[in-house]
């Protein structure tokens, strides 16, 4: 028996070893860690999960280490061909070489020792100035706003659970709602609760009752392609929520990463822009629409809580990398940003066009899906019993994944919802791989109706 | 009378208005931003701090926030020439040039698209690698353990602290110590344990004395050049330590960004590579040797913690930052850093001379100052009834700023202490320094001794 920490064989060693295909192989390596029973490491293999055990007379990590509060997802499936998995841009998309000009323009200019010097907790200072402008140009930003640069928005929503979440505090989420969104307020001990989302996104008479009953400090909403349903709130909920919001003395959070990506339909106003109370906070990022791997998002707030969020970016890291700000700031400010976005609202527009038809096409007959107009997720929701946990599991062997609905709920109403990010990938693969999902889900399907027909009938008592 | 968040005129023109000097008119500022009346915004000016009144009918801010857990040091006084204030290196030491040819290599390189994509929580795999490979050739990292990239070292401490501390677990932490630490494992509830520092770094009979007391789960050391006092822990020292720490079942944190930086002596053993048992954990940055602007840190330590860090990374930002990862992996694998490393070493030796010559020869008698053979910092202890903070308030309107005793301990043992950071100025401008604080300190002790021996004699009842 394998003990915990130990490696196993690389999948083409293993496929030597015992005479199987490198491919059934590495399906039952995805199945192993799927299931959480092994772990695979950057370059260096795959191992036992769980527990090690401590060398002789060594630390012992496992009795040291305490529960995880939050379930980090650190995955990465090998050999999956095509992966719905996650919501990031395609990279055949990125404008490499305007990257190129400008990270150049940058390190060659006088700017070079200044971005290498220790930075502000608010950022670069010529990035943050360009962001406050655009923000007040837009209408987004008032004279009692500043700007905060943070890492990407993942960490703008965690700096905002560590200023305002305490052990209880109530947090209202859309529900679904993107899996590292529930990490970051569930880590902070908030107490999370979950608001449905609709075709229009989150319902305003559900968010009203829970305005009510629980009194909850903070509102966190995704008015636009929503992750990881893409729908979007119209005009007149935006209204709505705000009012409803404002009326509960609560802060409503505005995580505003994918609105710029709208292939079709009209662009709709930011509750920020509508927001005349300020009490609206704003998440925006570069991440989605120019590139992950710089890690650059910013938050525009009132004055007070920027203030605070520095505090604790101050205490989390100082302060983001000045390298990528001062580059993110040329691809802007030159307007190739915006030539880029261009670009990839086109792009983007085949790829919701072959997943929206891909799902009417492949999906089983019962199966609901929604249909965004821009961003880069949609939702798919299959018809009972199937199980998306289980769809998956079946799907990986057919080298295609996604994530089930359990990573979005705490309690997902439907065990059948899954996510498709069709945003990362060229429409044929989108197609190729709905096909493949809908397939197996009609054979599972078909399998569940004939286990069910042959289960015997309950005793007569 | 100014309302809360109203803007105060800038120095020029208040100069103007008044008649006064514009260098009186800022050293003011500085004094009221230093006791927190004001707050200063780049590039936008000073403003009345406080709370802000909310606008009418607006989102009261002031009660919203909860008190901060955590005080950020967010300064930045102006018009300060000499500032002892920031433990980072000189910017005129940049490598500028060699930082130009390595990020123009990376992105023209294929790597570029790769570096763009969403990367992992563990960081950069090429980086990650080489560090792990760097760290086994030197003996810091054995056959048990990963690396995980962090935003520089202070990421790595929050990282720590939100795995293991919960509110009340103890944590050993040096006194005095680097604010930033303090502040990360006051925030996360931690129980601060303060061990007192000597001439030669934690006293092991006091660390002997707080591990039977407080059974604390954490120990973190700087060994080398500890910041604020610069010094360093001998090998006996180190090995007593690791022994005492095992002993007692707990954890050590071997906060190690200084060590390269000895300017005299011989480079010490790292408590990572004494420790046989695998309960060490070793933190290291390019921060404070290359690049502070790039935040570039890692950890290394047994695999079992290091996933687990991987988790609160996920949940904090996602991953760091991928250009300057990609930069600086060519800048240390080409050799570059350590000719760079050579160069910093004979201009930190200058630097260190300086400020050990200006404390003998500027301070006033019986002020005690550590001698470090290499960093950034030293330790400076003024005569009794002398306090840092007053000297600081003094010392400001001549240009000159450092911080006091105040921000390194919860309760300092000596209100004299203050850090003097020699890293980041030439020394000439050290030797300029330290005369002001030393003749303001002598007018200082001379004031107080005649306000002394003016005060009446106790009444006889």
């Amino acid at each position: 028996m394998l003990r915990a920490g130990a490696r196993l064989p690389a999948t083409r060693e293993l496929a030597g070893l015992i005479g199987l295909n490198r491919t059934t192989i590495s399906a039952a390596y995805s199945a192993l860690e799927e299931a959480g029973l092994i772990v695979g490491h950057v370059g260096r293999g795959s191992f036992v999960a769980g527990p090690s055990e401590p060398p002789p007379h060594g630390f012992d990590w496992n009795a040291f280490l305490p529960e995880p509060e939050a379930t980090g997802i650190i995955r990465g499936a090998r050999n999956v061909e095509i992966s719905f998995a996650n919501s990031r841009p395609s990279r055949e998309g990125f404008p490499v070489e305007e990257f190129r000009r400008f990270t150049k323009q940058v390190v060659e200019s006088n700017e070079a020792s200044e971005i290498l010097q220790l930075g502000s907790p608010l950022g670069y200072a010529p990035l943050r100035r360009y962001l406050l402008a655009e923000g007040m140009s837009e209408g987004v930003a008032g004279s009692d706003d500043d700007v905060i640069v943070t890492n990407g928005c993942q960490q703008a929503l965690d700096l905002i659970a560590r200023s305002l979440v305490r052990p209880g505090t109530g947090v209202i989420v859309e529900d679904p709602v993107y899996h590292g969104l529930l990490n970051v307020f569930r880590r902070a001990g908030g107490k999370l609760l979950p608001v449905p989302v609709d075709r229009l996104g989150m319902i305003p008479g559900a968010l009203e009752q829970a305005l009510e009953r629980e009194r909850p400090k903070l509102v966190v909403v995704t008015p636009s392609f929503q992750n990881p349903t893409g729908v979007s709130l119209p005009i007149e909920r935006r209204q709505q929520i705000l009012t409803l919001v404002q009326n509960a003395g609560a802060l409503l959070i505005e995580n505003d990463i994918y609105s710029e990506l709208r292939y079709t339909g009209e662009q709709l106003t930011r509750l920020k822009k509508l927001d005349t109370s300020g009490s609206t906070v704003l998440l925006r990022s570069y991440s989605k629409i120019a590139f992950p791997g710089l890690r650059v998002g910013w938050v525009i707030a009132p004055r007070p809580f920027i203030g605070r969020l520095a505090q604790e970016k101050q205490t989390s890291d100082l302060h983001s990398d000045q390298l990528s700000q001062a580059v993110l700031l040329r691809f802007a400010e030159s307007g190739e940003l915006a030539k880029h976005l261009e670009r990839t609202r086109v792009a983007g527009g085949l790829r919701l066009q072959a997943a929206v038809e891909g799902c009417r096409e492949f999906m089983p007959s019962g199966t609901r899906c929604t249909r965004p107009e821009g961003g880069m997720n949609l939702w798919v929701d299959m018809p009972a019993p199937l199980s998306a946990d289980r769809l998956l599991a079946r799907t990986i062997p057919y080298g295609v994944d996604f994530l089930p609905a359990s990573y979005f709920s705490s309690n997902p109403a439907h065990s059948g919802g899954l996510r498709i990010c069709f945003g990362g990938l060229a429409p044929e693969t989108i197609r190729d791989g709905l096909k493949i999902i809908g397939d197996v889900a009609r054979a599972e399907l078909l399998r569940s109706k004939s286990a069910a027909s042959y289960e015997p009938a309950a005793a007569l008592v």
